[in-house]
């Protein structure tokens, strides 16, 4: 019998951007869900926004702030199309980068994760509350 | 009882670079498969295209577009050492950036999108028909 | 009844980058495992390596490491605020554009790739043993 949890978690990020590690989060949601085997998928539901897993350590997500914002600059909002009446398109740009999803390993009840992975919520246009979607399907 | 549902989807993009919304086809998919609660997997099978998830306007289509031309530029084809006798090293380069797959909680039935969430195929050496690869397991 | 196989793989490049075809070692994993229909995830548990899926032709690997070095360059190492007794930053950068993992679909008991899609390893800080956990569901 296939075993499934949904769950929504909310961010609220006080800056245009930001970067969260919601590890533990997940990690709860793997307990909850009573999968011992299986796949843990965790997306943004917005597409300005990121799911990603590297390390969390300060210099670094310094390192992919500046990055980002030099791949794809937030001013001068005009240079983008998509700015007409809006100021984000820099914000769908960054969050390709940086990838909508993961998908983890679940075993022995447990994300499988590399001792250094995290998983990190990206924000690239915030300063409201935003959605992502923990979906947990195994036995 | 697992459920699993296989199918290829073929697009002929009239043009170099190309952006179509395939959500509906996608959706038609998950229905048909029966599945109330899994996972929806959806990939390119080809090496320079993408599926990806971001916003249906036309603005930014068009700054993905020059964004990625400016990031792994067309021309000149002789910059690649790929381009010996073919000219599409720069399609191979701009799929990295736009991601080959996207994976799709499906939950009651339903694709669990957020509300702005919209599957694109992302062409970037069209001209002849390219299959997307639509697998939907789940129970 | 859902099977699971969960094995990992470990690599050891003998200079700072480069890139593995480990297609044949996935494919013998999916054999392993049983699984008919279901899903192969991919991950590198590193988090300066990535797993992705494109040509095995060697100028386009030359292209893509000339291209990964000019979107996010080694040197000088003092430019990333990571590199603080460390001078990987740029690898953390590099395995974004190239993703984390990927997810292919198992059908009649075999990936279910494209003619040309190979899955690879790709190696930005090397030179020491690495993991790559690969997870088959399905039944």
């Amino acid at each position: 019998m296939m075993k499934s949890l949904t769950e929504h978690l909310t961010f609220n990020v006080k800056s245009r951007r930001g970067y969260l590690n919601i590890t533990p989060m997940v990690e709860e949601l793997v307990k909850k869900s009573g999968v011992r085997e299986g796949l843990c998928l965790v997306n943004a539901m917005h597409i300005t926004s990121s799911v990603y897993i590297n390390d969390d350590e300060q210099g670094l997500l310094q390192d992919f702030d500046d990055w980002l914002e030099k791949l794809a600059p937030h001013e001068p909002v005009s240079r983008y199309r998509h700015n007409n009446g809006e100021d984000n398109a820099d914000a769908h740009l960054k969050r390709q980068v940086m990838g909508r999803e993961v998908v983890v390993a679940v075993t022995g009840r447990r994300l499988d994760l590399g001792p250094w992975e995290q998983v990190f919520y990206g924000e690239f246009d915030g300063l409201r509350p935003k959605r992502v979607l923990v979906k947990i399907i195994g036995d």
